[in-house]
């Protein structure tokens, strides 16, 4: 099943306030979706994830489809039993990942040519292979698989790229038979407003019960991709759910959820736990900073996370420092929390008609503690 | 505080079931105490350990004086709450680190002299400062410091070395003064039987409410550990807890408490997980083997841990193969709880009056799965 539901819309922006209902229930919008890459989001447990409040979480398909292969996952249950998360699970397409990870991915029309970075070994993934890989994951919400323009091709190539993406899209729904799971669409155009509208007029066509933003936050200014953002979301259908893949800061969450997007994922909460780089209320901070080495504080005093109810940022500088697994976890845990609660704070504000105006401060570094 | 009591007498071996009691609560002996060198027991937070069913763990004198201090550790309000856990702990001496871990390390009548593995400061552990780190780190029973004897060392240094380490512990009991804080002794003696009742005469001479048994598993042969352990035990007061420091495989636990052994402490568990070697109650096997690719079994059917109730061998491998974090953690704590599972099957054998006859079968690779 599938339902998009807009429960209210803000009083100062185009934010709206709403729950997408699937079979392994209901998401709250706008939402945050923490990565999952190879079938675990990195260091965290099911229930970390469920105690730091996500409700959904995203799997890549061109990493599940290399390793351990999606057959495999099909015949143990899906991607759900396979790694124990009952809540919905969005799957990517594999597009962006061919070639990010393949300077030497090639197209063609039937789709992309490229070497497995983990042991050469040549792949095509198509529309159709995309589709098969994610029906086969059983994630509740899929994409359609497309082409990433570059952020550099000029306008002729763009053009050309998002209507390859067209036709492929048109594929996929085509390819697409699963049951009790939602293909949403994608909308290309790179660095270009026309095309923007270009492709968003041809992928509202196609139909679909989501659309999302792609090809942005890839290398480009950040004021182009809240630009190109904030124009192309008023292109899309407004009662199905919007979509920006690979977006981004909290700052980032609260500008584009003004501009009316109601779902959101990036790595950016637990890569940067890794480095040691942790989101607080008081500013982002690094861990291992020596300033830290005595601190009996938590990392923010304003999260009931579990590390911040339990540890010290001397006892998580020092496990950082002593390379200590368990750091990874802590700060990862941490982080999750943060972007959750970031988002239950717009949440709310939206619900109160409060103005969307905070903004992480600058830097934590430069604060007591 | 500090009590042992023998709540019975094995009818078919030397075994002891018994429980020590102290200000963190009680343990039930024979008892097994994973391994928390860095202030965190590898990849498993306080409650994996507990649930588990670890009631007591160890940490390292020596790693904790270097990274992150004991001073800071103290300021922190000590080990227990620095790591957020509130069960007993043991801390050894340091002794055992010093010589492992550094080549070039000098003894004298004062203490070691050597350089840390981590900066290449130089360092000079004596009795009295072993004894002041483990009173800041505040852990409820805590070890003298000795000097380990090679184990390739001839009969007179091996005297040699067990009178200095009488010398050292008799310095520290007179340094040692925090209330609530058990200290033992250990017993040295090396491969010779005749030091082992010397040591054990002088260390048993100088009084103490525990003693350990050290100097094995330090690399010879497993039959000459057993043939020392066994010829050793006995020689310890019967009324007291007898430790076996670096001790062991499943198999050498049960071969030791027959022996009247009744604490153990060994970073197999927690390294062999980390590495993919897992037990189970068919055998040892190895998480990597292709063999358990598409298996939807659980690491181990008789199993009741977090990670057989949730996670196939399937779902296992992948996450060892990917390299991912999570891995480690459900490795470590599979591993941890069947160590204190066959802990607490010793203990209802003893308690039964049942023998203690069982071994870990040869090897879990070969059957099926
Ligand atoms: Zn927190
Ligand atoms: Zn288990």
């Amino acid at each position: 099943m599938f339902e998009f539901e807009i429960q209210k819309k803000h009083m100062h922006s185009g934010a709206r306030l709403g729950t997408i209902t699937t079979s392994h229930g209901r998401i709250q919008t706008p939402a945050f979706m923490p990565v999952g890459t190879q079938a675990t989001v990195k260091a965290l447990s099911p229930e970390d994830l469920k105690n730091c409040g996500a409700e959904i979480i995203l799997g890549n398909t061109y990493h599940l489809y290399l390793r351990p292969g999606h057959k495999l996952i099909e015949q143990l249950g899906g991607l759900h039993r396979f790694m124990n998360w009952d809540r919905p699970i969005l799957t990517d397409s594999g597009g962006y990942q061919v070639f990010s990870l393949n300077d030497l991915a090639r197209v063609t029309e039937d789709g992309v040519t490229f070497r497995s970075h983990l042991d050469g070994s040549r792949h095509l993934l198509s529309p159709e292979l995309a589709i098969e890989i994610q029906q086969s994951l059983g994630a509740d919400i899929i994409m359609t698989f497309d082409e990433p323009t570059p952020p550099d091709a000029d306008e002729a190539q763009t053009l050309q790229s998002l209507e390859l993406s067209t036709r492929w899209a048109r594929r996929c729904q085509e390819a697409h038979t699963r049951k009790g799971q939602t293909l949403f669409g994608i909308v290309q155009g790179g660095m270009f407003k026309n095309l923007r509208n270009e492709s968003a007029r041809q992928i509202i066509d196609l139909g679909f019960k989501g659309y999302a933003i792609g090809g942005l936050s890839v290398g480009e200014e950040k004021a182009l991709m809240l630009e190109l953002a904030e124009h192309t979301a008023p292109l899309l259908p407004e009662n199905a759910p919007r979509y920006l893949m690979g977006v981004g800061t909290p700052d980032d969450l609260i500008d584009c959820v003004k501009m009316g997007i109601d779902m959101f994922d990036c790595v950016l909460p637990t890569r940067n736990a890794r480095n040691g780089t942790i989101y607080t209320s008081e500013g982002k901070l690094n861990i291992r900073n020596a300033r830290h080495r005595d601190s009996d504080r938590p990392l923010d005093p304003e999260c009931t996370c579990y590390t911040c109810k339990h540890y010290s940022r001397a006892y998580l500088r020092h496990l950082y420092m002593a390379d200590e697994i368990f750091a990874m976890r802590l700060n990862s845990l941490h982080n999750t929390a943060f972007f959750q609660k970031w988002m239950a704070d717009i949440r709310r504000a939206i619900a109160e008609d409060r103005p969307l105006d905070w903004r992480l401060p600058e830097s934590g570094e430069n604060n007591g503690g």
